[in-house]
């Protein structure tokens, strides 16, 4: 599954929790596209998603914000875990062994990890990402092209976005993916891409600005086709008191 | 942390993976209380959640069902996975040692486990609570009156409340929760447990009734101090398309 010394060596000296690791889809919105960080595999065309294993001193959730840390730069990412992923056998271990058989001894591997899955909402213009120790390129992809990944990795994708449309109305996902400041048919398009379905313009503005969590600035933003849509920001106050009563919902 | 042998010595067979365990959080419905099933450990009058470690050979879930079997009986139940509990030190050893002195040798407990936090949904009326091997007696406790318990497992009870609160709207709670056939008072008393605030009757009744996924039975309840309410039940495939649209968000 992975490698016991997963870590880079000059760091790895704290033994790691046994078969426990976890997964981090590391999402981010940029030209109306939302995207996730994968990582390719030295000298290989196999990519998967970032992740690791916990030290035996630090706590999983310190664990996520340090794989997080290391790949992106960034060190206040807004961070959740969503499921846990413990079958049995995650996918084919033949199937990996053939596909990265030039980086490291099988025998290394667990028979078995159990693996927890995060999903990170970052600022896409902060990101410096990174590889590891095991990969030689770290780069965004459109959500809706990721290639074939290894692992099980796919399906974790899946799942993490069927928790962020189940969490829409209660997890502050658009106040984290936006930039400071936004247009509605930006807002808009960010829920179409996690609900995977086109919204009605009227009914999802109306609605929307029905919660009173938007500020519109003075400002429009220039540059667009046709029109030149008024920026809009989060009136953070008002968006913490609707998702703490839960009453953000109405798509 | 947890004893390496953990499951009744017969049953004993199978390795299990280090350092991972599961909690239970067993909900069930009566006489108008939430109640939580805890666990009072052998010749002490210390709680806890039901929990155990997994298996090699069994996934995270299936784990959980089978824990889930022997203290209730029933191999049907709705299942949740809702949090991971990761921290180094999730309370204090010098503590459990002192309190569970009679039952086993601490060095067979791991230093560190981190715990996968479940919550299932019974028929109250079906449970035959059933101790495990290290435990007394099993018996289903008002979730507002849960004394305190061993481990960190009060904290699990109000994370594992919390994650209920944010699911109402898009996990079958009330159908898992209530018997086939409810009163409006009933279904607005577990909502207002779970949610620990007061609803107004009419606009509860009013909400939920436009929601389209109860079907009213020609019978009333009969013995009630004041009123004859009628009887309801959830019209699962009504109840089953809102949940799977997410929008039955009402409160």
């Amino acid at each position: 599954m992975l490698p016991e010394s997963w870590l880079e060596p000059e760091k790895n000296n704290a033994p790691l929790i046994p078969q426990l690791t976890l997964d981090c889809i590391i999402l981010g919105f940029h030209n109306n596209q939302l995207r996730v960080l994968l990582l390719r595999w030295k000298n290989t065309q196999e990519w998967s998603l970032p992740g690791g294993p916990i030290r035996q001193n630090e706590s999983v959730n310190a664990a996520a914000q340090r794989i997080l840390q290391e790949r992106t730069g960034l060190d206040d990412i807004f961070l959740q875990q969503f499921h846990v992923f413990g079958e049995v056998e995650r996918y084919s271990r033949a199937e990996i062994q053939e596909k990265l058989k030039l980086i490291f001894d099988p025998e290394l591997w667990y028979e078995r990890a159990v693996s927890i899955g995060y999903y990170a909402l970052v600022d896409y213009s902060r990101v410096n990402p990174t590889p590891d120790a095991y990969t030689d390129e770290c780069q965004w992809w459109d959500i809706r092209e990721i290639p074939f990944l290894l692992f099980d990795h796919n399906h974790i994708i899946q799942v993490a976005l069927q928790a962020l449309r189940n969490q829409l109305s209660w997890q502050p996902i658009g106040y984290n993916l936006l930039p400071h400041e936004f247009t509605l048919p930006e807002l808009q398009k960010l829920y179409e891409t996690i609900l995977d379905r086109k919204l009605d313009p009227r009914n999802f503005q109306r609605k929307l600005l029905g919660l009173g969590i938007l500020e519109r600035l003075p400002i429009r933003r220039k540059g667009g086709a046709h029109k030149s849509p008024y920026l809009y920001r989060f009136d953070k106050a008002k968006y913490e008191a609707g998702l703490k009563e839960g009453n953000l919902f109405f798509i």
